[in-house]
């Protein structure tokens, strides 16, 4: 069993506003872009941001809830980009949650909430190499 | 700006409960654990499973809900794969919420929720490529 994630779908109820965080905000380009979803190609995976009732069809389930109980994080190479990256992010229709501060566990990091309430943890955590590619290896 | 995400963290109630559902029904292995948290190296990226409270405190937003209004997707290399790996992540913890069927867009693919109601699409999707280090690639 390979130990992989495909994809990533975050449910959005407007897909212009969100492609405006996505693309102004980060600075990404859609691969793909139909009526109800747009697909970013990342670091080994797909992201996908999804009409959130299409999503809710294809799922069979109902209801789904913001904020749910889940963070994304970006990565950072130097800590002087998390605040620059943050007010960026927030400038593209994002909400600052939670400052820029040091966590215990070392590093440096904030939160932006998305347009639709999806949390993205902004981070410089020098332990965890990024290579040319993306890729992201865990460290201590 | 690297497109690029470094973490897809979960947050959880129980990490012996949510360790069963992806130790013994995904059959990954654990890179870091500790009282809090468990991180889990995946294809680029890592997968942390957090406690839901430890996880509001440094997102510094109380009050997270499930199901949250997104899925991921793990995708398998054949067809006849999707439905015995939905019936071992069933029997480690999970919940079927969508049998697998023919989605519009081709492939097969089912959905099962984890411990936490977090979820998963089981996918074979012929169209997209995966490589040897798991190495996910959009396609049409």
């Amino acid at each position: 069993m390979q130990q992989q994630i495909s994809v990533i779908t975050l449910g959005v109820v407007d897909l212009d506003r969100s492609r405006r965080f996505y693309v102004d905000g980060f600075g990404w380009s859609p691969v793909f872009e139909a009526s109800q979803i747009v697909f970013y190609q990342m670091n080994g995976f797909v992201l996908g941001t999804f009409l959130k009732a299409a999503l809710e069809a294809d799922m069979n389930r109902a209801g789904l809830l913001q904020p749910g109980a889940f963070s994304l994080a970006h990565n950072v190479s130097a800590k002087e980009d998390v605040i620059p990256l943050m007010n960026r992010l927030a400038q593209a229709g994002g909400v600052i949650i939670r400052p820029a501060d040091e966590p215990p566990h070392g590093g440096f990091r904030g939160y932006v909430a998305d347009p639709d309430d999806h949390a993205w943890e902004i981070a410089w955590n020098p332990a965890w190499p990024i290579d040319e590619r993306g890729l992201v290896t865990f460290g201590v």
